[in-house]
């Protein structure tokens, strides 16, 4: 395979570290697992320095006996340390890439049953049956939420999907994404051609580093948008909220401009909705709402997006006043080859009803 | 364990199969595996004639080394034949229950991630954490749908869950249920008594009998609501589809009497959603919708529900016109304990809202 090898060989040769065997179940539980959950992070560093990976960052031991995090010969399997005792296993039929960056440790695998899986130090990012879910609604919750986006901010996302779902709205006539490792955007231009089809549009601006970096040079009130898709949890004790990442955030942000970050899934005991909501008022000043979207290939099989506004005109995030009209292709497609498989508008205002269990102690 | 053993004798003394080093694994594929599917279903048989398994039924060969479901030895794993190449494993701490009765095998798993869980013929059933989001959603869809139910029918559920969903609401003045296994009833009994709790109420009239022989001599007009939770996928080949099973159904209602039968996840590619529509259409003259919950412990992490009305007053069930005030527990509680922790009217609306790919094919 030509272009996996043209990979290869950009950035650290030798580096592909799956046996003949296909023994890739080890892999699981490097990085901590969990759902877009991962030590490091794309496109921001809380600290505001990238610290390149060693190579004793990715455990390749023989752990197959762990009680805890048991593996099996030719299936991949995710254990999330925010639910322990359970783990998605999915069958693996080829390994298609396997490469480290500075950065990251990366695997490309095809699934018999979800397609294509992307795994960034062991947690499953992405997966060709279900990213529409995911990718869909982090970008249409925000920016259906306010009428004609303009200027988008995305930091992280380095798959170009929620590129190739900004592209759909014409009102945008500026995307900057700051992705801190290129080598993650030509494995998904190599393997994923149409979820990195975002890049494709002449109105994104690359820029290959760490997010925090570039909001301290943003311009304030340059945005309407900001979609975060680096990081994961979101809960009060991560080291991100030790940081004045939010509060830049806020400052770049438009007066009622919008961001979007994903948010946990409803089910794990660890979310705190009512203490995230609180902290999340208090940095933002405008509206702040939870939803969630099923997406099957994730833990728990949801996740959640926390959506917050500046001060400013109000925004209801429950009501989206920017509809995506995906009968009219032309209005819709941006670089996109077809029109969205999940977002419509009943399911936006969906996604915020909340089960009692979880609205009840709002 | 006085109650085990007791249970243990009522029925079939040593059948409990579980080696001593909980070697559980590969009970995982027993039955087909599925969520709620089965080769034997609770409370109704579509051929009208219950078929006792044999000890030849349930499988206890090893064959942890099946490359297509393999095992984990410490953890249980469901494998879907309507999704292969995939599983759920849940670590398991204690087998506190196995055993068979004349129509099907049961394990009662303690697990670490979703409390109790209930496993028939090798496919899970339930768990403590999450039962709550399937038996209030299967039960109040339809109960909330229409003005002041009086009389309900439920086939199958024999687990008393729905039934203490029922109980909440205050117009019922009669429930019948039809379960045709009663060593099943006396496990939830034991295991599950804040499930099982929905036998406590003085409404219910319980028939240890099939639920097409109940139908049979059911006296038309009878019933406002029937809940189906017996068998599963609803699928158009599906055998029951043969038989007159939904004519009587129907023939068992009042005019725009409802009904509501699990079916099935939206990410099943099995699910042919236009042609289940269409189907019961026909069969029912009325109102047919889809909805969906999550529900992670299932595969996929949803689970469907179709809801029917005869021909009658029009049933709008995506509204609900009999919400149920869970901040009055008087009104709402019946035997229950607590109010509902996972419906309120609000989820009951958005669960008719479909992803694109769904909606789009209606």
């Amino acid at each position: 395979m030509q272009a996996v090898e043209k990979l290869q060989q950009s950035y650290r040769p030798g580096t592909f570290l799956i046996s003949d065997n296909m023994a890739i179940g080890d892999e699981g539980k490097c990085g901590g697992g969990g759902s877009k959950e991962k030590g490091r992070k794309n496109g921001v560093c809380s600290d505001a320095s990238a610290k390149p990976i060693t190579e004793n960052d990715v455990r390749r031991d023989d752990n197959s006996s762990d009680p805890e995090n048991p593996q099996l010969p030719g299936w991949f399997a995710e254990y999330s340390p925010l639910w322990p005792g359970q783990a998605h296993f999915l069958k693996i039929e080829k390994v298609l890439f396997e490469g480290k960056s500075q950065y990251q440790h990366m695997m490309v695998l095809e699934s018999t049953a979800y397609g294509k899986v992307f795994v960034l130090d062991g947690a499953l990012q992405l997966t060709e049956k279900d990213e529409c879910a995911y990718q869909e609604m982090i970008t249409h919750l925000p920016l259906c939420s306010i009428p004609k986006p303009q200027k988008v901010l995305l930091i992280g996302g380095g798959d170009g999907g929620i590129l190739r779902e900004i592209s759909r709205h014409s009102s945008v006539v500026h995307i900057d994404i700051c992705e801190m490792d290129m080598m993650l955007i030509d494995v998904y231009r190599e393997f994923f051609p149409e979820v990195a089809v975002g890049y494709e549009d002449p109105r994104v601006r690359l820029h290959i580093m760490d997010g925090s970096e570039f909001l301290k040079s943003a311009q304030g009130g340059t945005y309407d948008a900001i979609i975060v898709d680096a990081f994961d949890p979101i809960r009060p004790e991560h080291e991100i909220f030790g940081s004045p990442f939010f509060e830049m955030v806020v400052k770049a942000l438009r007066e009622g401009g919008v961001m979007c970050i994903q948010a946990e899934s409803l089910w794990f005991p660890s979310l705190n909705l009512p203490q995230l909501i609180h902290t999340f008022r208090n940095i933002f000043k405008g509206s702040v709402n939870y939803a969630w979207a099923p997406v099957p290939a994730y833990p728990s099989g949801v996740i959640g997006f926390l959506l917050c506004s500046t001060e400013g005109p109000r925004v209801d995030f429950t009501r989206p006043v920017n509809p995506l009209n995906h009968h009219d292709a032309a209005s819709s497609l941006g670089v996109a080859k077809e029109p969205p498989k999940f977002y419509n508008a009943e399911m936006h205002s969906a996604s915020f009803c909340l089960p009692s269990f979880a609205r009840d102690r709002l």
